[in-house]
């Protein structure tokens, strides 16, 4: 059976593109980061996910990005913006982490490397979220090629393959697709806040409801 | 005045890329990774040279390599190895860690962009030590192209320069470039094992000894 890593953060994406991981045969190796997150409640929801995909193994790698700053995502100084829908992904937002994506497939593909995994699944998305440099197609296929040039494995001859199947993918496509795979949307979670409910307000928060209103499905989360 | 992300892990090759580093007038912010390594002596001595460096700040990031394992420098139950020095390089050694240098560069490129730097300063070499995949000029070079894709500041028309000075130097011609310096050899640890003093046996040892030798001058260190 062919082996993957899946970075899961517990966010609807990252869910979908694990599930999709399964439905091709993997089997699941899972990653998480707990990185100075606000919302370390997407933790609690990567954990059901990962054990909801039957997954061989799950890694919370600890990984204190906080300590560098300059994002509102790890540093509770900088105010979260709430941007109007039209504007999300017109300029990098607050909530942009310094080369977050870099870091997280490095250690995806070291731990790749460890399991012997054929590939990495992350729910990247250029489409909806253009804001975010290190989700870009062309951003990915230049860490692939570094990749094939990183590791023991790769002199071998045997590649990690990093796949990104949501990356021209729309949120509404992207929950359409979830629905179909059976994904268990009220396990994740996106708010950027992780409060009790979901604030409805942040650039993450609308983006999903947006989604769900277009697929035409409603969102099983409760929202404030 | 510029500035550089100075990757110290306390060996001989990375104190002397920071002094070149000093040496063409960046301002150093230090960053040595705590990731699960045996010769944890190592650290100390990283803290000595940022001090005599005068960094403007040095980050210990903490990165538990050992959960992955795979790895005789992180998992105590793998052996290190003691080669020939005429072998020394011909096959990728068990000391190797998997993906380690795309996960440090990227950490790397996190911090320099939250300070601003303009460059990052990593002491690999490809030629006495041909063993490693990512010590390799041709991976270096993907990873800068990656890095240009990777940021916000790189988006912004502001690259992040990987400097390798070291990337094509012999031992002996790094220990001569440190004298040149005045590059305190005498707070450098090389040892993969760690203890006391230097054990003189392991690859990394032998490479040290040979290339003071070579390079006609005394190696300061203690050896059993």
């Amino acid at each position: 059976m062919k082996k993957a890593v899946c970075l899961i953060s517990g966010g609807l994406d990252s869910c979908v593109t694990a599930h999709i991981a399964k439905d091709n045969n993997y089997k699941i190796y899972a990653l998480t980061f707990r990185y100075g997150q606000r919302h370390k409640k997407e933790l609690k929801c990567a954990k059901e996910i990962a054990r909801i995909l039957d997954s061989k193994d799950h890694i919370i790698f600890d990984l204190n990005l906080s300590q560098f700053g300059g994002s509102s995502l790890v540093n509770e100084n900088i105010k979260i913006e709430e941007n109007k829908l039209e504007n999300i992904g017109k300029k990098i937002p607050s909530t942009y982490v310094p080369a977050r994506n870099t870091i997280f497939l490095s250690i995806a593909l070291a731990y790749a490397e460890v399991v012997d995994a054929d590939a990495i699944f992350i729910g990247v998305t250029s489409t909806d979220y253009s804001g975010y440099p290190d989700c870009r197609p062309e951003f990915i296929e230049s860490f692939q090629k570094t990749a094939n040039l990183a590791t023991k494995r790769a002199i071998e001859g045997k590649k990690v393959e990093i796949n990104t199947p949501l990356i021209f993918k729309s949120k509404s496509k992207i929950i359409k697709k979830g629905v179909e795979l059976g994904v268990p949307f009220e396990k994740t979670w996106s708010c950027y806040r992780g409060e009790q409910k979901a604030c409805g307000k942040c650039d993450s928060c609308k983006l999903r409801l947006k989604g769900f209103e277009k697929a035409g499905y409603k969102d099983p989360l409760d929202y404030k």
